[in-house]
């Protein structure tokens, strides 16, 4: 193998894929290394962490075919401290890799590319696909993927559910206490219900940089895969069937507010900061006649807190709920406004930013 | 104790003097808390570590005299978060605190100031005494402070050496395997000779923000005080000798090179991602003939790596170094060229920056 690339490229190449390298997996030493194939003028560059693989192409300047695997993070750190703008030339001779560039050279022991684990395949003709802007699918996902669950006891929750709903594309996460639900694609003609681990949706909002300007997204039964420009992004389906979560959104509530998003952040993060003993927990109380809405800590060691926000309100009405969700929630609600209900103090909350209904954000209370 | 105070300044102090108060010393959690003293129309607040004292002042709207202490990071963090531009206001009653700006209210369970320690006291017409541009100080305690060690089985090598030394004042710092020194002022009348804890060092350069333009030092015995603006740093100081440093610094070395510092920084990093399953040490190398330096790794299971800087030299030579001492020094020191010098493999390693005498930094070969 033998072949002459861009410093600047491969650099980011392997930035991008050195991530998924595993950190010395004892079981399985080969995933900390990167595979690079040369093949009739185009390399690849591939890691897996048998959950997701990550490919990227990258343009040569010159090759001979060939392919052999080196350890990922050394490769990727040596390549970033070469001199930009110069050419690196890399050779590999049975498993010895030499990386050459003006002035420099290293020796990196590789690892032949017959122990590198098979690599998922998709038959990319019995698909269901989609593609749409970088960034309208980088602010969904964003969305939607802090409501999901990092308890790998129920699998289900753990991942974001890709579905489609009377001709429409939803994702939706949750994790039993909260819930995000983001309309995607307002017509998709194919039938969608996948749920995609959230850790390979982490890597792909990673590699989401600003030269992607489009993402296509591909389904079969068990697996997606994500094109994003010169990266691909292949990974399993979490195996389970996610919760019938339409029925738990309310259709509407007792109390309606309105209210300064700026402001509900600030009186939440300092009644948060009394919280601390009590788990967080912070009574929410509408008050019609004030014309207000107060946040307050529960009374405990530290001592006491409460705010109030002006706004418009219909009717008094109390709830307890945990203050970090409530800010979870309130930093990713686009806009100046939130439009905020609840009925009582046992069922759901539930927030939308002002005048856009494709993202609803749901939060359970506490038992005050 | 009452006051009103400007929610800007009163937040800037907080956070200033909260970082000493230690989290949660079970031993003692009052020092947690931060004193605040109204005294005749000015504010003190004051954290203490047992070790150091931090003591910020600040100008009130309005007050009543008094004294208190509360959770210093729960103020801090909480007066930080309300609005900008605000008057806040300060009530005490016994131990409760109580905090208001407009629309918030809370209350703080503090503790008498009664069981806080007492400060320690400077008699201020009996130290030795310096005033220098804090850009000045700041710059050369960073150079210096790098070669401290951190092992407080030697309590001697922990801080940096204030001494003077025919007539002038130099900062010297050494671990036992490095020791940087630096001239911080060419004319000092008085004598010193005092030890200050690299750890109260780190909070005087956190403290130094850009307000600060001057900063005064003061040593008595036992303890040195730093005058920072409208901040003032009182610490211990380590009670022990200072090696007999000045004999270790060679006069001359028998090779003598000047090299791009850019340049040298890069192929020491390239070095070093090969040596981490060797202790980072490298192998230098001076070739007189070709005019190059070589910096290589020693090869091992991740392979090797051996790189060359252009440079003019006098004479061959040999010498194996920590990569990582290397790179340390490479960063404190000014300007585009190093120059650098050793004799043989087991003598130190001499590095300065290229026309700048008052900086001088040595790292001790490894037996290669």
């Amino acid at each position: 193998m033998e072949v002459q690339i861009s410093q600047e490229k491969l650099s980011k190449a392997l930035n991008n894929v050195s991530r998924v390298a595993a950190g010395a997996r004892a079981a399985m030493p080969i995933l900390n290394n990167v595979l690079i194939r040369v093949d009739e003028g185009k390399v690849t560059l591939t890691t897996t962490n048998l959950d997701m693989a990550v490919v990227s192409y990258l343009p040569v300047v010159s090759s001979k075919n060939g392919v052999v695997t080196v350890p990922a993070r050394l490769m990727a750190e040596f390549v970033s401290n070469l001199p930009k703008g110069e050419t690196v030339e890399i050779l590999a001779e049975d498993t010895k890799v030499t990386i050459k560039a003006k002035g420099y050279t290293s020796t990196i022991n590789g690892a032949s590319a017959e122990d590198f684990p098979e690599l998922p395949e998709i038959d990319e003709t019995k698909v269901v696909r989609f593609q749409m802007s970088a960034e309208e699918f980088k602010g969904g996902l964003s969305q939607v993927m802090i409501a999901a669950s990092n308890d790998m006891t129920r699998p289900a929750l753990t991942g974001v559910y890709f579905n489609t709903f009377e001709g429409a594309m939803y994702l939706a996460a949750t994790d039993g206490y909260r819930l995000a639900e983001r309309k995607l694609i307002d017509k998709l003609e194919a039938e969608v219900a996948a749920i995609v681990p959230a850790a390979s949706l982490q890597e792909v909002l990673r590699s989401m940089n600003d030269e992607v300007d489009e993402v296509e997204v591909l389904f079969d039964e068990t697996q997606v895969r994500f094109r994003l420009g010169e990266v691909e992004i292949t990974s399993k389906l979490v195996d389970g069937s996610f919760p019938d979560y339409r029925q738990l959104i309310p259709k509407e509530t007792e109390i309606q507010m309105k209210l300064e998003r700026d402001e509900l952040i600030r009186v939440t993060k300092l009644a948060a900061l009394f919280a601390k003993e009590v788990g967080g927990s912070v009574v929410c109380e509408a008050k019609a006649e004030a014309g207000v809405f107060t946040i307050a800590s529960v009374a405990n060691e530290l001592g006491e807190n409460s705010s109030e926000v002006k706004t418009e309100v219909n009717t008094d009405g109390k709830v307890t709920l945990n203050s970090r969700f409530l800010l979870d929630a309130l930093n990713v609600l686009d806009g100046k406004k939130v439009e905020m209900g609840f009925s009582n103090r046992l069922d759901p909350v539930v927030m939308r930013a002002e005048k856009q209904s494709n993202y609803v954000h749901i939060v359970m209370p506490l038992k005050g």
